[in-house]
């Protein structure tokens, strides 16, 4: 079965850890890469890559590792959906993506027998949770992990605020081109706004008057534009450059969005 | 099938969704990073990460995706050669590699019956080039994409000025060694100088004075010295060190070669 | 059979070259990344990575390339475990892995009906040991590659120091998070003291009074703290931030730690 890897821990000997310990348990597993480089601990853009990519598997048990709190008492979750499982720590990192599928099922894993003997206190992606999804992988059921549970911790992207004047937001997530995707789902900017219009972006201490664009090769050369992401949510990007770069954006900045005067 | 991805993305969500939308059309296709760390855009540098790393696969379908006119009217195009297929933007992307395994055939892409229902205007990689490569896995045909073309963008690394007095190139890559590959091929320095010669290289605003040596474990300690890139250009390098950072070598940064007097 | 890499490369061209030439060998092959990002000719450090990460992994053919000595004299070797082959230069990276498994012979690579027809002076990954090891998995026999030797070098982390006031090592490695492993290992560190206990560290011109701890989320929130890396190893950790960007941590650098008077 396809098993997908979400970590923060840079695609180093921690992930290679992971995949051997799936592999040595279900040499079948097909191990895929979904993103090794979460901001450390950023949980929340962790959960935003996770929600953006998944969807786009077939059926496979996407393993999530953003874990400040491995060793403590916070919990290890697996959480089944419709069309995929879900198997990492109960902070709100898997939530999202599984939410989209759709929950049928949280699991509380207690069982010992389907993680490995000495689990560490600092390691569980390669203790837990690479031991479980392979085990799930060979044809486990979820309800002999553990309990069922309803009390996991939530998570969500934030819900932007439109009133009158302004739709208010915040910075999602910056990409390797220095794209920033936003929290303003896509409908929300469409209800009000078309392609090609003017808007009036307010971030990081700057007013830009841009372009709502359907794409970047449609801005003049060099400038910024806003556009609406792979995943469905305003982006704010620079034509041939780098956006975030210009107005220093990070996770959880405000942004603010307006019609240009 | 195998199937390898050349990006400018980073190894993150973009390139997962890649993946997922490969195997959920494909179950059975092998899909192999060949780079995604191109520079951001820089169609010429992937050209050349394709060119060096293609022909040491058997036979794959072969996707590249550095793409800044992705939206807009630039076609996508798929390449049938010798022993390999290419799938990419029409930017003169894929070129070079293909033209290295000979160029049988050149299809524009239009039937939409082999690409994401609602492709968006900014991820061509994942809507348009991802589920072409894998239907072409699962057997479709190239002519079934769409019309055959001649007039596809063409990109070559340039020819080095040779005269009397030097060999004029310039950089094509610098690696994580700071090694720096220029555009000179082997034949071009080997008609000219043979090993353990001196040469004069003038790059950067430098005039150095190195030897040209079979291998970096044959220079004077720290030295810098020229060699044969694994891909068969001349190569200029630091013994245990990073020649890119001594002379601040970018990519199309002009090089001069000369005897040293 | 299983094969994984690991590599001064980063994750690009010279990496995927290396699995063309393996898949071209061995189209049954199924390659696995262990790591690319071993500091550019740290053998050192990839001795230590290939250490903490072969033994998660059923049987499978390691092959380890970071290689300042690539072209000269230096030897290839090939070893045999009881779980595993190591693939590789002749210069100590094989060794601490292949030792934690048990060496059964060690053979200098010296047929070349295994490597590449004209391998190159700069590029032994891929011309040497990438075909070799496709070899081995395709089921050629380690005595095929050529003889037997007994003086291969030899590396190891070093042995720390151990007296009445202090114990005494260096630095292995420092990850992504800035948790710096040393090469105290843990069973040095439980003879003489237990969780919860305070110690001093000095390590680059600190004295650092910490605690030593299960897990990083028991330590007062961003304090730094003690701890057993996943690898067993004593390990200096800061909760939710970077230890080795205060104490600017290197490999090599000495750490030495005593009771906290």
């Amino acid at each position: 079965m396809l098993i997908t890897l979400t970590t923060d821990f840079g695609l180093g000997p921690y992930v290679a850890s992971m995949k051997g310990v799936i592999l040595e348990i279900d040499p079948e597993a097909q191990v895929v890469d979904l993103d090794h480089y979460i901001g450390a601990q950023d949980v929340r853009e962790g959960a935003y890559v996770l929600y953006s990519a998944a969807s786009w598997f077939p059926f496979a048990i996407h393993v999530g590792v953003v874990d400040p709190g491995v060793g403590t008492a916070r919990r290890a979750i697996a959480i089944a959906c419709e069309g995929a499982i879900f198997v990492g720590p109960d902070n709100g990192l898997l939530v999202p993506a599984a939410e989209a599928f759709g929950i049928k099922e949280v699991r509380h894993i207690t069982n010992k027998e389907y993680t490995l003997r000495r689990a560490s206190y600092v390691f569980h992606g390669r203790d837990i949770f690479a031991p479980v999804a392979a085990h799930l992988s060979k044809g486990v059921k979820l309800r002999d992990l553990g309990p069922e549970i309803s009390d996991y911790v939530r998570l969500d992207f934030g819900t932007p605020v439109v009133d009158e004047e302004a739709i208010r937001g915040e910075v999602l997530t910056v990409d390797r081109f220095g794209n920033i995707v936003t929290n303003i789902p896509r409908n929300v900017v469409s209800e009000r706004w078309r392609f090609n219009q003017d808007l009036e972006v307010s971030i990081g201490g700057y007013d830009i008057r841009l372009r709502l664009l359907r794409t970047y090769g449609e801005a003049v050369e060099d400038a910024l534009l806003a556009t609406m992401s792979s995943s469905n949510f305003l982006e704010i990007a620079k034509r041939n450059g780098n956006a975030a770069a210009i107005v220093k954006a990070t996770p959880r900045m405000p942004v603010s969005i307006r019609h240009a005067g």
